[in-house]
């Protein structure tokens, strides 16, 4: 629903190789030269013309005459003529008339001209040939893709020294809440300090945005808006959290609406905890109403911010095992209602070979649970609960 | 080895929260107040005294009288006497007298003065405590411990906002090899572009640590002094990559036992990819020799650089569990030897539920195998192989 309005702008920039690192490339990079340029061998042997080797064995070695020797990072000067071998070690440039190189473990030397061959080798054997990794135009890596360090060294080897990625999306937060003070102030009897400005903007950071805090605004339907405008104006995704009860999240969704259309297209999901978040876009922007506690605030924007945030190709991405990753077995049953997905902290631990994931419990309000677990657990919407000893899926904070 | 001789300087710099996502807490962390900092509804219903609900059924309702209504943020005026309630929010504090709250859903209105509570609660029902979450001088987190987005949050909640951390380690990276250029140059025949730079630049960024490169020396014994003796100066950790072959890799070797005690601990290991990698300290600094293919420097640098670089508690980040956190079945049959340990490129896919790896194979020397793979697998020293369809442990790149 959200990406069917979302307009999203898909700026680029251009950046050097090694200011892209988890970037996410613009558009396909292809290559635009042969790699390697020439062809390698790829062991410490001897350069050979493979068919002078055929037949040759521990009792009948083939002896060849020492030719010359492949200077690293040199072009050799002269080839390999029929019964010759050339010197030549791990990455070497191939002398022309040869075809393939001999590992120095199956020769045996009988004097400084003279070496036998005992193992024959195949034309190609031991050798990367030109273009052999990549062609010219050969795609390298797709739009979309996430660079990580070995692409850095794909892309410099095939001589791109700087790639279009598209740029961060910025994000503006808003806390809401006429109880919430900023952290460096001292609250008052019945006020609490902005927890979750804190915790999104390291989200957004950690999901690829460039996060923008507007501060804590009173649970106000004109406060909230004048804010939003602003954030809207400025970003390209708004998030706002806080208003636990119900009467707040009806001014918040209120005042999305009021801002310009489709405006809020779900208010509510069947998932726990998380049950109370608003999706809306205006005028092509995503904003979403994230609940009040903090690891509420925190499933939701894991589930529906996140995947927004990473600029890569969608389809590609969402494979579950990646969202997901690990399988753990519960160390106690856990209830759960058919129809609604729930979402568990969990400690990790080992034993015996066997990953365990022990739920972290704790009243709903309380904060310093979200420091005591080392992943988040699912129990998917169709099942009831899970018992001890089941498995279910987890993902590491 | 290493450790026994690295002399960790583990300097620290104080940083704002919002700087602190991803840095080690050079300190434990203590609340320096109570959180919450007054006894706070979890429920949107009424603030009672649990004994006036004793009993209650829907047959038999116990009637209140509304006294007052909790304003969100601010402290009651007034407190809960026998026999009356006051109207309360997620997250409103909790006036005096009171010992629990009624949830709206177990009451009935029936006038603007008076409630039935249909289902008694218990003293501490829905409320969550001064001080329940964190208890002045509590430990919030360890030092050792990485910052993630949550734990923004919960030193937030705890008024505090700047944290020690222990600076990135800074690393400096030298690439070797008389074939190599910088990828800006187009390499004559027999010169590649130098990858290793930019992968390890990458690798060393996404471990933590803070990466600086040194350029391209020619295998020459005087000239790796030279350059080394000016990285170890200026960084806390060196990494020389490249020469691969026998005769450059003893170069390299004696370079470094020149320049200190104890030198090198280690030239080769029992893995593959990986063999050749040399390990050394130099007056308290790392130095780490890699091999020249991009792959194996990099599966070197995962499994021994890494760890240095992240600067927390040694034993309890080395759990099995978040090195390779995967279990996926092997497609085909992969020999290995015993003794030592393989790492293995692999594709990752789901089919019908389970994760299955496909491993990458290709020549050695070919660098494109390494944008072809989801991630590395493991199999261990004691085994001889893995089969098709038998489970390996793998982490995603």
């Amino acid at each position: 629903m959200i990406l069917a309005h979302y307009n999203r702008q898909g700026k680029t920039e251009t950046l050097s190789l090694l200011s892209a690192l988890c970037r996410y490339l613009a558009r396909e990079v292809k290559a635009a030269e042969d790699v390697p340029g020439f062809s390698r061998s790829t062991m410490d042997g001897f350069a050979v013309q493979a068919r002078d080797t055929f037949g040759a064995s521990e009792g009948l070695p083939a002896y060849l005459e020492i030719a010359g020797e492949v200077l690293m990072g040199e072009e050799p000067q002269g080839g390999v003529e029929p019964g010759q071998a050339w010197q030549i070690a791990t990455g070497g440039m191939l002398p022309a008339g040869a075809d393939a190189v001999v590992m120095v473990e199956y020769t045996e030397t009988l004097d400084e001209k003279t070496i036998g061959v005992v193992k024959p080798v195949a034309p190609g054997e031991n050798v990367i040939r030109r273009g052999e990794d990549l062609t010219t135009g050969d795609p390298i890596l797709p739009a979309g893709h996430c660079l990580k360090a070995h692409d850095l060294g794909v892309l410099a080897a095939a001589g791109v020294t700087a790639v279009e990625v598209f740029c961060r999306q910025r994000v503006g937060i808003i806390s809401t809440g006429d109880e919430v003070v900023p952290p460096d102030e001292k609250p008052a009897p019945g006020k609490i300090r902005d927890i979750n400005s804190y915790t999104l903007y390291g989200a957004v950071a950690e999901a690829g945005g460039e996060p923008h805090l507007y501060g804590i605004v009173k649970d106000d339907f004109q406060k909230i808006r004048e804010r939003l405008t602003i954030v809207l104006k400025e970003n390209d995704l708004a998030l706002l959290s806080g208003g636990s009860s119900v009467g707040t999240r009806d001014v918040a969704a209120e005042a999305i609406n009021s801002l310009g259309s489709p405006g809020v297209l779900f208010h509510g999901l069947p998932i726990r905890p998380g049950k109370p978040a608003i999706g809306a876009v205006v005028a092509g922007k995503p904003v979403f109403g994230l609940p009040g506690h903090p690891a509420s605030a925190l499933v939701v924007f894991q589930l529906l911010v996140a995947p927004l945030l990473r600029m890569g190709n969608y389809s590609g991405e969402e494979n579950g095992f990646r969202e997901f990753p690990l399988v753990a077995r519960l160390t106690r049953n856990l209830r759960s209602a058919p129809g609604r997905e729930d979402f568990i902290r969990v400690r990790l631990f080992l034993q015996q070979g066997s990953l365990y994931a022990e739920p972290v419990l704790g009243k709903s309000g309380l904060i310093t649970t979200l420091v005591k677990a080392d992943g988040l657990a699912r129990i998917p919407a169709g099942k009831e609960g899970v018992e001890a000893g089941e498995t279910i899926e987890v993902k590491l904070f």
